[in-house]
């Protein structure tokens, strides 16, 4: 059993049976094959994705591939969605709600955890929900579209008695530990400046699942209303992760600049791109973009004595990288599989989630993220 | 004569006996080793450099290797500098001037140009200086400290009817050509994107040269009075000609920041860092940085259809560089005397030098830099 769950596990890793490499060479501690502690007997986390949309596709090809998740149920308001998820993933009907049964779930013993992959503006009303239903959490980032928001799912976790964590998949992602390992343990030295951007030029994401109750345009990340905001939310926040995380800091000021419209069609309620910079604590600046106008992907960090450096760095990989000394080379994992088995294993243990990967955390992108368009709106250096 | 004449330039391309491609071969129009239209016999321009900082003697490298152009003279405010430049390069005593007698080059028909290669609030006064003696001009970039400055410069020659260039060295340099071709030809569709930086952690520049008249720091970038401003003067210009060369357009509006001081010892008079952005026609964003706390020498252009990034990217290289289809891969060659030898043969030939790389487009990043520092101190956006 353990033979098989550590090959399972390696095969995930793509290190199956036609690679010579043992899970004791692997560059990270990642998750062992075998948990620490006990786990009940073939116990599974029973999640249920709540919108389903293109990621929540990702997300149950990584529940497939989970030694510790599995799809339990799923929340949609489109019945033809629910009856197709129902067939290709043989769910019970009794493990499938919609937007105005939701509540219900409460009752549901099969259901352990609701994964909120909905528009970001949905995600503090589903995260309270869930939380009142006393079902554990993982919301999507950015975390909702208000300091405010996450502070009331907090709340509502902490009073409800449940785990909320944040949708990070890159801390769990061997690349973005590295990068994390460099600049936080000052490998090269100090890190002095980072250039981090994520930008594409169109969105290529079909319909989500709209709660009925909310008139959404067809591609929700245009709706201010849905959205929050525009690649600032969904993408700029992993050039704010990535800045975050190398530095170990939280920056103490920033500035923000939109971009021009170019597309005046399609950006009538978001920004089309923004650039931004964040100070850190002694004197390290991030100079970063975000856009749905143009394509870019890299990251960058400048240190007293080298470089490192990402590209592709920030999108779903695989990642390539190299520093002044050599190249940054790990295996390709399914970034999914790998974050809800750190999560999963963590509930089952009835042990509290790492803070940087909680609500904690996403409350502080969020709040970074309305600085940004604070001061862009302002043209004023915004203290964080 | 022709034959060696070729073999002396492929050799200065790295392209000599050892290798076999040949000129033909080579990916740009580089300049012929047979000019198109007749040169007097064996007559080359000499050129006199004022002031004998570090990048004198690169110039004076890129003078040995020229075919056009020769060093005939030197200006120098240090007497054993005179002495060391005389001797090593074999110079007679009445070509060796200081800043003093310099008018008095007016009477030496032994000396066509004054490459001004002095701290920039000097460029100015050195110009105008060298225009009414008569003598063509190379200055060094920054063009002047001001728009009003480089107005008088260009305004000097003209009345004094020499040329004046500007020592814009990467557009001559084949890498550089080809960004320039890739933007401005679409190669990859409208760019829509360019990010840049050039930064040095730290200056290793000795004392230059300095005129009496001037109380100088030991660095003089670090002294406003003759540097005019810090990082953004030297290397941040290299960031907008860039853009502006990959665009082929002028920026409509900048913003920019100025970025923590972390040497406060240091950096009393100029910037240490600076970010900013560059908004052309179309929309279009440059976002930038240049520093003298952190290293960086980057330079990436998304497109519609595609990218392509230098990266070491706008020093003296080489420059290594790539695109989503394919490596850029160009010849090594002596930027300086290539430079050197495309203004010495249009002088020889009595033609008028370029727009590009003359004051006229000196005054162009001028314009830029000044409203960039506007716009840092302001804190808005501001129209160029």
């Amino acid at each position: 059993m353990q033979d098989l769950s550590r090959r399972i596990f390696l095969e995930k890793l793509g290190l199956g049976a036609g690679t010579a490499v043992l899970a004791s060479a692997l560059p990270y501690p990642l998750l062992a094959a075998t948990p620490e502690a006990p786990l009940p007997a073939d116990r599974k986390l029973n999640v249920a994705l709540c919108g389903l949309g293109n990621y929540a596709s990702a997300l149950a090809d990584g529940l497939q591939a989970s030694l510790y998740c599995r799809l339990a149920g799923v929340v949609t308001g489109h019945p033809e969605k629910a009856r197709e998820w129902k067939q290709k993933y043989n769910l019970p009907d009794k493990n499938i709600y919609n937007y105005q049964n939701f509540d219900t779930i409460a009752a549901n013993k099969d259901i352990d955890l609701v994964y909120v992959v909905l528009p970001n503006a949905l995600h503090k009303e589903y995260t309270v929900r869930a939380a009142r239903a006393g079902k554990h959490i993982i919301c999507e980032k950015p975390m909702a579209t208000s300091v405010q928001d996450c502070r009331e799912m907090i709340a509502a976790c902490q009073k409800a008695g449940v785990q909320l964590a944040i949708g990070y998949r890159l801390h769990y992602e061997p690349t973005h530990l590295e990068i994390k390992r460099l600049g936080q343990q000052k490998v090269f030295g100090q890190v002095r400046m980072i250039d981090a951007g994520l930008g594409y030029q169109t969105y290529d994401i079909k319909e989500i699942t709209n709660p009925p109750h909310i008139n959404t345009a067809t591609e929700w990340r245009l709706n201010k209303a849905l959205s929050g905001g525009g690649p600032l939310m969904d993408l700029g926040i992993y050039c704010i992760q990535a800045a975050r995380y190398i530095m170990g800091q939280e920056p103490v000021s920033v500035t923000g600049q939109y971009g021009p419209v170019v597309n005046k069609a399609r950006f009538k309620e978001v920004e089309e791109s923004i650039t931004w910079q964040m100070n850190f604590p002694g004197g390290a600046v991030a100079n970063c973009t975000t856009s749905c106008g143009y394509n870019i992907d890299r990251l960058f960090a400048s240190a007293d004595e080298g470089y490192f450096e990402l590209s592709p760095a920030l999108s779903y990989g695989p990642f390539k990288g190299k520093t002044s000394k050599g190249v940054i080379d790990f295996p390709v994992i399914n970034q999914q599989a790998k974050q809800l088995d750190e999560i999963g294993k963590l509930i089952l243990q009835n042990q509290p989630l790492p803070s940087h990967i909680t609500g904690a955390e996403g409350l502080k992108d969020v709040k970074i993220i309305e600085a940004i368009y604070q001061s862009a709106q302002t043209q004023k250096k915004v203290m964080v």
